[in-house]
């Protein structure tokens, strides 16, 4: 996949000048663009005073793998995961800026499949968001850095330390489909040897949605904003799995957290991570704006963190550590 | 220098959580800090309406080699280079978001040294900006990925393209410098075979101020701001030597640029890079914000976009270029 075949051209016969004119027209500009990238910085309007940051890398190896995703897929999850962390602020994504490496053998395929999952991304989940800038270079192998701005139009930004006694805790996305994407993908992986060929990958995508919402997942960005303006008492985006980040919650809060009763045996629901959905809490009595779902009480804080049903759980996972989790660097696959 | 010794420990011994805690502590919070890392984003302060944004990769191989740069050095020259592209707009640094990737078994003092020198190049060139957030990952080679923020309170940007006939063309930084401090540097590690010893870059750095001047620059950050309020015309950072960079304004502007006949034998300072100093133009008349010296005249479009003492140049480089100036991945040092 990384490779240029006898049709394509790698980056290094295109250069970098040759490269980015591949690659730039196939990226949104932001709608709050001032000055477009090409001087030493770019410029974009910004309401409200302040301004929203977050950051996350992607890299072959630890994060994703060429038999498991396309390049669209990475340049799509990358934007799903970047953007539910400005929104589960509260917060409108403006815009966003990728530094992008790879070995100079990279076939500008596998470039050109990363930038159009970054504008089919945008335009999916955050409308009007564009590409405000980024570098590239050369590496080992591929690795994608991309920050995101965001803008408070008017509001606070919701924190996870918030959450108060009597709140409802809801949900909006998916919870579980994720890792039911992940097991499809591992056990066939397992079933093929250690790789999973192009086609039995898109054979998998086809029948199970699950996979494609693990290698690709909608995130549901605009949620976040909607949340903030119906009062959301604190906010996080599910990335490590619904306990685990209600744990992080209810710590950061100072409360405890009663998850439903019905979840008790969805393993995958309550321990599943990657969904990038949004775990908010909403003042008692509030109704729910619409795409949330609820999912639980928060109460005092209490002997146990994190409860299902009124029972305590054994938390066995403590989410993906990059150094400890990865046994030889850039073999292993984020659970 | 990557590899952990008897006393020190790797990044994957102590994993991302106690990484984080050795790292953290190390870095200076931004003056606009309004929600501080550890919540899904960051939120800082912004004025005037609009953000300056800029992004720039150092790669362990094309960009540094640790037997040249500390971990201080690669910290530092990535706050230099990301600064200066902020500054040349005729913005104020206000924050800074730093991914980190590297092989898990990286020392701790690796990253340590590279935190201390992103907080002492912020402390030196730009006080009050700090670190708005970032993300470690694991790679083969070290890779950092910095974004920097910057707000122009009340005025425009200072674009490369506004450079009008008669302005004086002026220079603020050095010029030079870091080309002379590479040169020594290879010279001697060509005598040493293909690597420098520790020992021998101390004593280097120590007698050969340009070689301190290569490997950690300081830019004249702060002077972004005063040309933009002086009336700059136009500006941009010298990363690529002032002849290049001074011909890619002159063609952005469409204008030509006649440099200073003084700098006619000056090898090093036409053509050497990553000095990080400012190029800009000033209407005609106008006295110099201090720090500033005129090294020229922009002139009508003309047969020759750059000339020196009115006579054409030779231009034979064109900027580094990761992809095909890599001659293998990771082995080459940007010159």
């Amino acid at each position: 996949m990384a490779q240029p075949t006898e049709e394509t051209v790698s980056v290094r016969a295109l250069g970098e000048r040759g490269t980015l004119a591949r690659i730039l027209p196939l990226l949104p500009v932001a709608r709050s663009t001032l000055v477009p990238p090409g001087d030493d910085a770019a410029v974009s309007t910004l309401e409200g005073g302040s301004v929203v940051t977050t950051c996350d890398m992607m890299i072959e190896g630890p994060d994703f793998r060429f038999d498991w995703s396309t390049p669209h897929d990475v340049g799509w999850k990358a934007m799903a995961s970047n953007l539910a962390d400005v929104a589960a602020m509260g917060a409108t994504p403006t815009g966003v800026i990728v530094a992008v490496a790879c070995p100079a053998e990279t076939s500008i395929e596998v470039l050109e499949g990363i930038a159009r999952g970054i504008a089919d991304g945008l335009q999916a989940m955050a409308p009007g968001c564009g590409v405000l800038g980024g570098d590239l270079s050369t590496a080992s192998e591929l690795c994608l850095s991309v920050t995101v701005l965001g803008e408070l139009a008017g509001h606070p930004p919701v924190l996870r330390s918030g959450a108060q006694p009597g709140d409802v805790v809801a949900v909006a996305g998916e919870l579980g489909v994720s890792e039911r994407g992940l097991r499809v993908l591992a056990e066939h992986t397992e079933q093929a040897g250690e790789v999973l060929s192009e086609q039995s990958r898109d054979v998998l995508r086809d029948r199970h949605p699950e996979v494609a919402h693990h290698l690709a997942p909608t995130a549901p960005i605009a949620l976040g904003v909607v949340a903030a303006q119906a009062g959301a008492s604190a906010m996080m985006d599910i990335s490590d799995g619904l306990v685990l980040d209600a744990t992080r919650m209810a710590e950061a809060s100072g409360v405890s957290i009663n998850l439903d009763g019905a979840l008790k045996d969805d393993e995958e629901a309550l321990m599943g991570g990657e969904d990038h959905g949004l775990l908010a809490c909403f003042p008692e009595g509030s109704a729910l704006p619409e795409g949330f779902r609820a999912v639980g009480v928060v109460g005092a804080p209490g002997e146990h963190v994190v409860t299902v049903g009124g029972e305590a759980l054994a938390v066995s996972r403590g989410g993906w550590d990059p150094y400890r989790d990865s046994s030889s660097v850039n073999t292993a696959v984020s659970p």
